[in-house]
């Protein structure tokens, strides 16, 4: 059974490398407080795959690749997805992540927000050791999208009139903004021609898309256990994702989200609402048309880079791709 | 009357300056969504002295003054502040800053958190623009050194064994380091010789220590309309600061600190421990040592620059420092 996105076999080619981002990581965690060491470790620590500094590395490969400046940047871009995680889970009172408790079940919100800030912090000093002021201007900027695209979400819950223009905006901002300054960041440290680095962030964009839209979709299929929280979380939440969306095209004037949201979603009846928008995505083609949709995006981020040498990193971030869609969990 | 740490023409050398830094900070919050907008500017429109941006503009008054470079670090080191603060507010849960209802108190504590962050990433932004690698590094690094500070604050609450080099630490951290890096930035940035810069860092740092142990003698001594909060405020939630660390060392068997902070300060007589505090520091000499102390940290910041030019600026600077120590609140 295939484990998240990643079968590891696709990360071979940088293997080591991913251990040296690893000790990296580790080693940003050893300050001289014995008292933040331990929240550090714990929220750095946290089973995550990892798959960002994988790209960043495989990424790099194609060119000059100088492990002094790619694994400072992969390591840098993999903290700043654990800053985000820590004040999502915090934002949304999540107990559990990975199936540990989630650092504001453990310390209280006020530590959680403030070990968020230092690990954001860090991920910024990991990238200024780049030297590089292009990576470095992108990557606050990928810090202000990723804060409007959780913004976004946040503002608008509950809004039935959410559009697929508005939810491609948001996925775009909250995730694929990381996958592709992951990608284009490799390709502008590694001295990529500029063809080449805009073909490197328009492969990890398109994948950064396809893989939230798979998310999307297994918080409506996937097994509950499995997935660690209730099928339709997002829509309960007021959050309209793909699925939700094409049932509110598909059926405009006989579907229950207007009866979800109503009140906030603070309806004594909404669960059975909530079954009803389940079962009517699920009896239809929605799913099916989600995973056509998601399937261009992987077929965007296969084209982004079919100049590319065959060689085993291509082919690894092909298959990574594939995975994104094809993934159970 | 004074208002605040600043009188305000002792900015007057560099007033049109802050005008352009006012602009430069109002321009980032325009963004393409108006409810981002209408956030960023609740939050970067607050009211404050602009300090921190000044200690900039005048510190780099003495080499090659460049507002390419100063406007934005300037700009950066105050969103820095900004960002913090909104943080701090949602981790208190406090509902007023000075009189306006906090960004947590009118829209929730998830959407501080986030407009919190991004406004820590326009302040990297705006850093990242001056293509200074040292400003840069400085930055992160400051920002790991409020958190740190902040952090402790948090996690040692109603620890009664808290000391006097505990408190320097981090007061040091959670307020003098943004104070050197604006002074110190400033040196870098306008390219004066390294000791200039550590002169300037110097007389940032002391001027941040006299700042933060006048702010925690205001909290004991000030009028509690002016105030904003209840006098011993700090104390009732659970941290130490100079006057009731000197009640500590100076009545180690006979003071009511533990009283306060059993039970994590909430046991139902507290408030009368807290007023038995309170009239022990007052009617001791507690205050004029804690005054004696914020002053030698004066002196320091007007020894640090001794060996700069007389000119209104280094006058305004030696002012500063005085009014740190002399304002009200």
């Amino acid at each position: 059974m295939r484990k998240g996105i990643v079968n590891n076999s696709l990360f071979t080619p940088v293997e080591k490398e991913i251990a040296l981002v690893e000790k990296t990581i580790k080693h940003t965690s050893q300050v001289e407080y014995p008292w933040l060491n331990e929240l550090l470790d714990y929220v750095v620590d946290s089973g995550g795959k990892r798959i960002r500094p994988a790209l960043t590395l495989l990424c790099g490969k194609f060119h000059n690749y100088d492990l002094n400046l790619l694994i400072p940047m992969a390591a840098g871009v993999e903290l700043l997805h654990t800053a985000t995680l820590v004040h999502d889970d915090t934002i949304d009172k999540s107990e559990k992540r990975r199936g540990r408790p989630t650092a504001s079940n453990v310390w209280g919100s006020g530590i959680a927000i403030l070990v968020g800030d230092y690990v954001f912090a860090q991920s910024a000093e990991l990238v200024a050791r780049t030297g590089n002021l292009r990576v470095i201007r992108l990557f606050a900027g990928t810090l202000m999208a990723l804060c409007t695209g959780e913004l976004s979400q946040n503002l608008h819950s509950y809004n039935p009139d959410q559009t697929r223009h508005n939810y491609f905006k948001r996925i775009e901002q909250k995730t694929a903004s990381l996958f592709s300054t992951a990608t284009e960041s490799a390709g502008i440290l590694s001295q990529a021609p500029e063809k080449d680095i805009q073909a490197l962030r328009s492969y990890g964009h398109n994948l950064g898309i396809a893989f939230q839209i798979t998310d999307d979709i297994l918080d409506f299929i996937a097994d509950e256990e499995k997935l660690g929280k209730p099928v339709g979380s997002d829509l309960i939440q007021g959050t309209m994702t793909l699925p939700s969306i094409l049932l509110k095209e598909w059926y405009p004037d006989d579907n229950p989200i207007n009866d979800i949201f109503k009140n906030n979603g603070n309806k004594g009846d909404n669960l059975r609402s909530l079954e009803l928008a389940v079962d009517m995505i699920m009896n239809s083609e929605i799913i099916t048309e989600c995973y056509h949709i998601a399937n261009t995006f992987v077929s965007n981020a296969h084209q982004a880079i079919r100049h590319f040498p065959d060689n085993e990193c291509k082919r690894s971030l092909l298959e990574i791709a594939d995975h994104a869609v094809a993934r159970q969990l």
